[in-house]
């Protein structure tokens, strides 16, 4: 089968691979009808992931059909479309029953990282029955791509760790495809303001096409100003890092009001300095969070009732045999406008 | 009527100083029968609190007597003994009405800070009907000193906001007295585990005596590592910082674990560093709290059930006229051992 596979730092390759086998009962292997590219494929690349390491195919999103099933697995049967989760859990293990799945003792985020992933033609996906989701008969299976990861990650870390309200102030920092996911799905909570900040003006249209309140290009370096006029001088209730660099991190510490909540959800690479001496009496809280997709069956819902349009994401099509090429219009989407890019395997 | 006030970094003097009157309808002057000493006290001697200027009586703890009263005060009258919250809360503005008392917009921390406080034989208690609490009769009055900061600010910003839960693990780095606190209260939760950490072994003993399952003196640098042993190699579930430095924040971070709480008690007078390229994917939440005193009510009813003796934090006795000495006493806690000091006005 055809399989883009990692080389070491800034290299890849589309190249023939061995079809994945069922190596466990509670395995399925998939026949991949649509994936795409995550940010921390990006990440992979640069050499910044160190438990990826050359010869593993990478993705960790994607839809398909059950091409076959180990003895263990009883969810599913070939011939199923599912959606294929980014977070590989057991079900079984301490972190597992308690709906952490991201920490899953022997899974987590190990689909394009220490195992082969999903921009091929095929994948195993190990514990099948807890790691995959039945895609019901008549939904758009495109959009569902969009469930694999972006956004449970952008609602799980963004949204609900964030603890966005009815009537609350939202401001997103970063409006790169997970900040725009995380836009898209905290307008269920219906808040009364979320303010997108980016440094770029294409971004920023698009948040308010998305439903941004207002929107704020940070280049000039008045962006806690403004937030603080939008907000009566209080800041905002939640702040969602969405960039993964000290900047927007501290930028979210100077706009988050008291009583209020900063959810970070980039990934970063490098320490930050956290202001204690303003922030320790300020009854703010901070999260963390790999993406559990406690939330994936929820969303799933969310969509089929059209309360979310996950396929806003979508800005790019390709052919797997056209993967590099992806790649360099999703990496470089400051040219080329890329949110999220298709690929049909 | 004798006071004790702040004369700028590094002075104070006990002196004469005018009585004070009731200058709102919803005031109170409360004579005072006991006050005691906050680790606050010693951060505006040393300059630290801005807020806090020249002239200004110190202290914001205590028990007393109501002297008079405001026309609109109602839940209290002249003769009724009270306990002094640190915390004066309007009970009106749009925070006191979410609870969030410390950030009341017309209060919060002000005795003794941007008001005249408790250290003094009598004090002015703005919006007494939402800032003082009956002390029920037949209680140690005594004890109840510990209510007005010190044990809800270890329960509510380490206890609380370290969701600690029973069977689970936690870290208190930090043994002077709003650590202890913490570990007092902690207990009413029924955690596996209590790890007490303190450079002083004497403190440690205290700790281990209030009921830390095991203590570990930080001196060498192997807390980690032992905390690490102590949990099965996955930290704890909830660790608390109880100092306010740097390296203190450090360590809880290096001992929290996958989805644990790390909870700031410690006044803070510089940044720390966030390592944020370990913890993004941890599923961490960090927090930080000024005293609300919401819990205040609970914990005179524990007191009263005996299911925490806040007496066991008091070390040492004065009279109002000693007061400088109590100061020396307390300041000097790891010659003197001193937890917290009562000061007789």
């Amino acid at each position: 089968m055809k399989a883009l596979v990692y080389k070491g730092p800034g290299k890849m390759a589309l190249e023939e691979h061995p079809k994945p086998v069922i190596a466990a009962a509670t395995d399925a292997v998939v026949k991949i009808l649509k994936t795409t590219i995550c940010g921390s494929d990006l990440h992979i690349l640069k050499g910044d992931v160190p438990t990826c390491t050359p010869g593993c195919i990478l993705g960790h999103e994607g839809v398909g059909v059950i091409e076959q099933v180990g003895t263990a697995v009883l969810a599913f049967q070939p011939g199923d479309h599912v959606i294929i989760s980014c977070i590989s859990s057991c079900g079984k293990c301490e972190h597992c029953r308690k709906g952490m799945y991201s920490h899953c003792t022997t899974g987590g985020w190990i689909l394009g990282n220490t195992i082969d992933g999903t921009q091929a033609e095929y994948v195993r996906i190990p514990y099948a029955d807890t790691s995959l989701y039945h895609i019901p008969v008549g939904t758009d299976e495109e959009a569902l791509v969009m469930l694999s990861d972006i956004l449970p990650t952008g609602f799980e870390a963004g949204v609900l760790n964030g603890k966005v309200q009815p009537g609350s102030t939202v401001a997103i920092v970063g409006s790169g495809p997970i900040g725009l996911a995380a836009l898209l799905t905290a307008q269920f909570y219906s808040p009364a303001k979320i303010i997108m900040i980016d440094l770029n003006d294409y971004r920023l249209a698009t948040a308010k096409r998305f439903g941004a309140t207002d929107v704020i290009n940070s280049t000039d370096g008045t962006a806690t100003e403004k937030v603080m006029k939008l907000t009566d001088g209080r800041g905002v209730d939640t702040a969602i890092e969405a960039v993964g660099v000290p900047a927007s991190f501290l930028q979210c510490q100077e706009i988050v009001a008291v009583g209020g909540h900063l959810a970070n959800i980039g990934v970063h690479g490098t320490k930050v300095d956290l202001h204690l001496e303003k922030l320790w009496d300020r009854n703010v809280t901070i999260t963390t969070r790999l993406v559990d997709t406690v939330t994936t069956p929820m969303l799933l819902k969310a969509v089929q009732a059209e309360k979310v349009d996950p396929k806003r994401l979508i800005t790019h099509h390709f052919k797997l045999d056209q993967i590099v090429e992806a790649y360099e219009t999703f990496g470089q989407a400051a040219k080329t406008n890329a949110l999220k890019v298709i690929i049909e395997a």
